[in-house]
């Protein structure tokens, strides 16, 4: 096994992969920025490195300074955690020309899977269902309705080259799809100076599912069920469960087996997520794919019993898996909150600053995994997750009743935070019956 | 179910049945000395009633005060914890006088056990193997001799009327036992006026293992395993574990056979615990019974899947046991250690304090059942157990790496504390094999 492994990030991650690596009898070394000396990461690992100043770009995203530190303390291989350096092919591919393990997947699948439209060719090629869509140049409004009429409305209508949902539109019906198309055609002409325009089908208030894959370097892939993800607010999750309220045994199996055909035809090596959109029949859309571990990974692990985080070492180290398919067996019932430091009540703005009161809920089926401790001060200059809250329950009816205890009894003292909005949650109705979909924290 | 229950306890017991009581939708009444009133049961139950000084005695031991808050608060419930009025048969029959449920056994029951000798005579009786041992007049050295032998060797002899170990000696053979019948003949006479004597079996360096047993008032019995309880320090438990890795498998189903029919020959309800010494053949005897919920509980509830506080509200409650024998399935390990306020170097002297840092462990397998905080002030009248840190390991290897882990990122500052002797514990090789018993704090 590796003696001596870099965690490339900060926060609960780190302190996560630290925990991991101590459990497995792995030294670790913990690279940290000005900002983050006192931070639980720097103080938890068994060595510290400072990689240069409070700045992201100066110090998380410094590769040359990542790369130094593994080289002078020996180590032989880096977990980059999520976010940062974890979704960067250059990263990988770098830490390979340097001899040093990346705990991950191959550079060129980080590409591909990087490469939003690209993936989601990848993956109609591969057998697995994306969202219809049609990408190109439409000779003119029959050509449109016909696309449209082919993929079924609604449908979503946008320049090819626009970013950021601008001049995005949605239409429902043949009589709308005239007018929308003209315009955008326009305006895509216009803001662009290329007409070329996307047509994708619209999925309204869709379900966010994902599927935990894990594979190993021999070709052997599993999955590990899904995370119903749907609660969000601005496209940023904010409570996940497991297993899916909302699915059934028959969609359950069929995203296993579109997710593991997924990451066997990509070739995929460690642990992945498969992004899903589901809609309200039920018919599932491959998304995305995140080609690293992911902060809602511990439901996954309530419900397996598999440590995904020591899974990604074993299987960095070349280990092959211990387990098959029929070997998981889904048991109980896990829900994760992510606690913020933020001001739900204007916009969700961060709120870093001192904490000066902390109470952390224990007791049965309770899991913790933070960063934080009375006294210290959240920076300004990271995200503003405080801590995961994970509760297991042999059902759900138990798991929420555990989490909104546990919610009850936390306490963080000293700066604003969004403990309350998700005791909130699980008191709406529409929460304890398991119906729900991303429009959610809209509809409240 | 029960609306409202009072907890007649302090501590991390009485937090811990806050939380099951808030999971299971029932209001709660914590009940306070005055060095109490900042204590973190006080602050998270629904309502708090202050029952007196700061001493137990005219506090958490004064029954009256206790009943009173009762009915005051309106609850129609008592669950009295361990310690304090957990095993006072009058607390709870008088209880049952003002119609208040007593969360455990019949107070005839707590009776029986709590006299130890009757309950010895109780289970040999219903046919639970128990130390063979002899009481009463023993006409001479020849009569001693025949008895010693039938029992066999080494045995223990000491005056009936003796207490707290005194006079107690050991005879390992034939030729020793004539000087040692004659001095503690002697002894019993001139110390008691009684020469009666007591000659029982004695078990060299025993393990300490007890059955978890859950009873409804139906008449169900069912047994939750074993936990493992041999490393103590003067007679208190220090680390325990389930399963005991002792133990085979038929011996493990002995226990268990054992401990059904103690619970059902003592019409026994609740949850209660058959505490067995274990010699080194592997051949168990009851040593006694405890009516009330164990410290190291959550062991149990960590390999079973079972919340054995919740099932006590339940079949408190009426209700009859919602799983049968069948249904429990042991899986993985978990080890619970005791962290306490003392001077591991200086006795185990109790050490309270100010809490002037705190730090708790976290991440997957992780549960702390704790009641302190970080400026909580530990008052000097209570017993000095802060936490317990209980670890889930798919197996006692990862179990004990785990526990490893947690206790090495435990801080709790300004007071003396056991946390390095329990880490300590965690790497002697005779711990790490498995093989020790009660003597192994002592073998140090």
């Amino acid at each position: 096994m590796f003696k001596k492994i870099l965690i490339a990030n900060r926060g609960e991650i780190a302190v996560r992969i630290i925990r991991a690596c101590r459990e497995m009898g792995i030294s670790t070394v913990a690279v940290y920025s000005e900002a983050d000396a006192t931070a639980l990461h720097t103080m938890l690992a068994d060595e510290a490195v400072c990689i240069g100043p409070s700045n992201s770009k100066d110090s998380y995203l410094n590769i040359e300074n990542i790369i130094s530190a593994t080289v002078l303390k020996g180590a032989e291989a880096i977990h980059p955690g999520f976010g940062f350096m974890a979704e960067s092919s250059r990263f990988a591919s770098i830490c390979n020309e340097c001899n040093i393990k990346f705990i991950g997947p191959e550079s060129e699948v980080i590409d591909l899977m990087g490469d939003k439209a690209k993936a989601k060719d990848f993956m109609r090629n591969s057998g697995v269902r994306v969202i219809p869509g049609f990408e190109g140049d439409i000779k003119n409004e029959e050509e449109a309705l016909a696309i449209a009429k082919d993929i079924g409305f609604p449908i979503m209508i946008k320049a090819s080259n626009g970013g950021g949902g601008k001049g995005i539109r949605i239409v429902k019906s043949e009589e709308e799809l005239k007018g929308a198309y003209n315009l955008a055609k326009a305006e895509a002409e216009a803001c662009f100076g290329d007409s070329s325009l996307y047509i994708e089908k619209f999925i309204e208030n869709p379900h966010h599912i994902e599927v935990q894959i894990l594979a190993d370097e021999k070709g052997n892939v599993i999955h590990l069920g899904e995370r119903e993800c749907s609660i969000q607010r601005k496209n940023q999750k904010v409570l996940e469960e497991s297993p899916s309220p909302f699915i059934s045994e028959d969609l359950r199996k069929e995203l296993g087996i579109m997710a593991v055909r997924a990451a066997k035809a990509a070739k995929y090596t460690n642990a992945g997520t498969i992004e899903f959109l589901v809609d309200g029949k039920g018919i599932p859309y491959f998304m995305e794919m995140n080609t690293r571990i992911q902060v809602e990974h511990p439901v996954t692990e309530m419900v397996t019993g598999v440590d995904i985080v020591k899974e990604q070492i074993n299987i960095a180290y070349g280990r092959e898996l211990s387990f098959k398919q029929e070997d998981i067996k889904i048991k109980g019932h896990a829900i994760e909150c992510r606690i913020n430091a933020e001001d739900p009540n204007n916009d969700y703005r961060p709120c870093p600053g001192k904490i000066q009161e902390l109470l952390i809920p224990g007791g049965p089926g309770i899991r913790i995994d933070s960063a934080i401790y009375q006294d210290y001060t959240i920076p300004p200059f990271y995200d503003s997750m405080l801590a995961k809250l994970i509760v297991y329950g042999r059902n759900r009816e138990e798991a929420i009743m555990k989490m909104k205890r546990a919610l009850s009894e936390f306490v963080i003292g000293g700066i604003k935070n969004n403990i309350e909005l998700q005791f909130e949650i699980l008191c709406r109705e529409d929460f304890i019956k398991g119906i729900y979909d991303t429009s959610f924290l809209n509809r409240k």
